[in-house]
């Protein structure tokens, strides 16, 4: 197919471009660079009005985010780290399970500790399905019975039996003990049951987790899942997605990429490279992935990393819906239980699953 | 489908919320308002690293944009309004149509001025289809001949023959004349074709009147079009949208909503209602519509239009993809032309338009 040259840039860019002529006739900018950096001035942001009444109410309830206090919120030692994860690391499961109505059992498969999850009312359809879940927390936090909150969430949701992965983790495990826990726990369960019946999938860490998890099965020659769920996946740990720098102290739940994440990536890294596709899967080669679902907000600074993973799984010829919300911020779709943005993605999700698990 | 409840909240958020633990102890937030509202404090954006090149190049080459200049650039009269419809409406479509490999023939169908495109190779698949294109330029701009340049770029691009109404515009004929152009011309073509071998839409306020158009075509008992695309649509000309805050002054297009933007949406709706379905379609009914392909950047202060008309059209149940481009602005993806971008974007509507187009 011939392809425009340059010679048309002028008209194709004036049909498109509202400011252009305003632009050459206007006045010089301030702050041109020759980077293609920017500085950007302050700026007030009103909470957004076409989002839920409910998304509304938690931003004027809650502090604006702190920039600078997030930059400087990093653990500073293996013992630090471990006071972190522990701290994170607690759920009451009683209360979760009988406020979603679902049950919860503690399991091991092989030396991979497990949360199974059964909801009251299985959907009908996915009587034969499994979402192999992975929890989010910068690989770092939000393990033991932390783990399975948004697994529970899921499966109460689209009323899908669940297995959550409580992973080893750093600084005791880092990188690749993660990726072998789920390929491991995989493993076992397709002794069973066929890869089409099973969704891997999990948020943040999790999102990135469960790409990496598929890049590795792909590279032993293990059929691939039925689909995947990557919620706004931390697909790329080096600081490059423009969200990163354009939604800082807009999205409430990161905040900021210096300090904890940067200090996470390093430490989940140990020292081998960022950019390897089992810990940033977006450079990863997506030929032959199932069926995905991606979800994101406008003010997730992960916008860049979940679009870029789309576009990845759309170049290589992959079914791939991306789902963008209104104003949420990072994992916000799940944190605001009960919020119109929440019950529609678990309604999204749910009915992906269906599509395209067999 | 039982939901969870507000005590299981805490488990949810922990499961995600990186750093919910520390923004417990951490030091106070310098500026919570009662309201959501946030100042955001200045930063410095550097071009997106993951990006193409050529997006990297064009943002290094570029003044940045200034957003003080662009919010009082708007005409203050009718005569200036003029003067801008008329700088805007010149193109060269010898050069246009040889740069492109199409050839461009200026029409009448009733009343309404047309530019037929016909590419020299159209695609076995759309030898049938028509892409039916309304321009961009905030219903203000970049009528005449300079309407065509996103239709023969499409043409081109997806090998489909194209035709683009040059509608009515205000200051001389503001809502509904546009609307009522399209509906002319559409049923005009409806005594010929089928409705669903026509592929209706255009960018920016092309990609608004294509979504209200067809709000407007099932309200009078039309046939609906086979397929959509709504690039980066100005689906809400209120000042709603959460992209026009954050990524004011990120947008090198449109850079602020405040004057030229804000001038143009009161020009065209002339005293009507701005959240008119036929003026904001995202405030429309979506039952009914066909597939709808739409596409936006992070940098995009259409942004969440786009997104929050990709929700509206989704929970109507209508297939509908979107595609979210690292670091695009407003329409960049077409101005780009010859960009890795550009590209795909002219590949995936093509594609969108071979699936969908009967």
């Amino acid at each position: 197919m011939k392809r425009s040259n340059p010679r048309a840039l002028p008209a194709v860019a004036l049909a498109l471009g509202l400011t252009l002529a305003f632009t050459v006739a206007g006045t010089p900018a301030a702050t041109a660079q020759e980077t293609g950096s920017w500085t950007i001035g302050e700026r007030v942001v009103p909470a957004p009005a076409g989002a839920s009444e409910e998304l509304r109410a938690a931003l004027a309830a809650a502090p604006a985010p702190n920039v600078a206090a997030s930059r400087q919120q990093k653990p500073q030692s293996d013992e630090q780290w471990l006071m972190l994860q522990k701290a994170t690391a607690n759920a009451n499961l009683d209360q979760l399970a009988s406020g979603l109505g679902v049950s919860i059992e503690k399991d091991e498969i092989g030396d991979v500790t497990v949360y199974r999850v059964t909801p009251e009312k299985v959907h009908p359809r996915h009587a034969e399905h499994l979402f192999l879940h992975v929890h989010g927390g910068g690989y770092v936090m939000y393990g033991g019975d932390a783990c399975v909150g948004e697994a529970a969430t899921v499966a109460a949701g689209a009323g899908i039996p669940a297995l959550s992965i409580d992973y080893r983790m750093p600084p005791e495990h880092p990188f690749p003990a993660a990726v072998e826990d789920v390929v491991s726990v995989y493993k076992h369960l397709l002794e069973s049951r066929s890869a089409k019946s099973i969704a891997v999938g999990g948020a943040s860490a999790g999102g990135g987790l469960a790409l990496a998890a598929v890049h590795r099965f792909i590279a032993l020659g293990l059929d691939v899942p039925g689909a995947i769920y990557a919620g706004t996946p931390w697909a790329d740990l080096t600081k490059t997605g423009d969200s990163l720098f354009t939604n800082e102290g807009l999205d409430r739940f990161l905040v900021a990429y210096d300090g904890l994440l940067k200090g996470a990536a390093e430490l989940y890294a140990d020292g081998h490279d960022l950019k390897d596709p089992l810990i940033s899967p977006v450079y990863g080669d997506f030929e032959g992935f199932p069926p995905t679902y991606l979800v994101t907000g406008t003010r997730d600074m992960f916008l860049s990393d979940t679009a870029r993973t789309h576009r990845k799984l759309r170049a290589a010829g992959v079914v791939a819906d991306l789902h963008v919300y209104e104003g949420i911020a990072h994992g916000e779709y799940l944190a605001l239980a009960d919020s119109p943005e929440s019950k529609d993605m678990l309604q999204e999700v749910g009915a992906f699953f269906n599509k395209h698990l067999e």
